[in-house]
């Protein structure tokens, strides 16, 4: 990648949904029989130190946090089920990111059959961190994720954890859309997930064989999204 | 803009639902009440003449053509629902497009409360017209866009029958997210809404003051789209 700015170089955030077990329990969501994903915009992301996530006016707002996967130089599609290899060749690194949801907005969306567009894609509505190149990650299923709010941990769980695994996920996204240079792709939260006040300081992270990885660090406060949103139920 | 590849220089693609009453009417849609808004990847983009569009398997692939703005250099944030000239200045061109969709995927998202993006998102599922200069259409507000399958027309209506005009999407939108230089913007399908199959050949475009507008022809045909995905309900 020319240059490692997330954003700049992301033209789609594919986000899967309900991937681990006790959080799909937490929200009293079915547990899907295979990948689903919906997508953020890439204005949603928030560069480090360019905070603070805004929380619109109307809305309960959440943190989940998760290991995003950034795609490589080489466009992947129809990528096997079971093609360990070919997931792995075609992640360029990671970040950590906090998929940020208005989840009163979601519920009435589920509710109504409408689309999850909205309560995903506000602008910050994605914090990620720094690149992490991908040697550092030798696993990423066996990378601990975490988050605090006020420096209570909130999130704090082990990529092994997923349902579905990295190669089956890039092989459901990639049989609908290719995915191609730069692409982010979220690969769900686990439990702990809760909502954050104005005022509130999110920290999240990751460790890999229990050490800290400095570039997969986030700490973002959360304001008061001004202009002209507020949220009604329809 | 720099180029005028469509696809190029988009980084999203926001579309209006139901934003015409006879197309909610043949549908059986609730008629919303304000405009809601879903994304399709940019990766979806299909520009002119690098057709087929291809149909997943198990899929009943439906058309609907729409007016599609593109958006111009200057980012677009809160804008107010009566702000016609800013709504106008905000737009560099036009285009016809045709929002393909997985109808059957996208009616068991609504009835489960999942989102709608692997229904709308598919490889090729955005045919676009070329670039149409902003002065080619003095009032979008008042142009007639049509499709026509192996040379029957099955869509033919004025962008006056909008629900929620130009200004009032553009508002909605951007008070949620920022519009961008190169994004879209589609504004709803007319009624006629129907299924193609593998081997049609779809035509579509917009008629300015009763005449067609060259750029913006669109004429793609229909294949089966190979590889791994199959679509059976779960
Ligand atoms: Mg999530
Ligand atoms: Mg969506
Ligand atoms: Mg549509």
């Amino acid at each position: 990648m020319a240059s490692r700015s997330i954003s700049a170089n992301c033209r789609k955030v594919v986000c899967i949904g309900r991937n681990y077990a006790d959080h799909i329990k937490e929200l009293n969501n079915a547990r899907p029989k295979k990948p689903f994903f919906f997508l953020k915009p890439p204005s949603s992301i928030l560069e480090p130190n360019s905070g603070p996530v805004l929380r619109p006016k109307g809305t309960t707002l959440h943190y989940e946090v998760e290991l995003a996967l950034i795609v490589g130089p080489k466009p992947l599609v129809d990528l096997s089920e079971g093609d360990e290899k070919g997931a792995l060749d075609a992640i360029a690194g990671y970040a950590i990111s906090i998929d940020m949801t208005a989840r009163n907005m979601q519920d009435e969306a589920k509710k109504k059959g409408l689309p999850w567009t909205a309560a995903k894609g506000f602008d910050t509505f994605l914090p990620v961190s720094k690149f992490i190149e991908k040697g550092k990650v030798p696993d990423p299923h066996d990378v601990e994720v975490w988050l605090s709010v006020n420096g209570d941990e909130r999130q704090r769980d082990s990529t092994g954890l997923m349902l579905f695994r990295i190669p089956r996920i890039l092989s459901e996204v990639s049989r609908v859309m290719r995915l191609e240079e730069g692409d982010l792709v979220l690969t769900g939260t686990p439990k702990g997930v809760g909502r954050v006040e104005v005022g509130d300081v999110m920290r999240a992270g990751v460790r890999v064989g229990g050490k800290g990885v400095e570039e997969g660090n986030i700490e973002v406060e959360v304001a008061e999204k001004g202009g002209l949103f507020e949220y009604t139920e329809t």
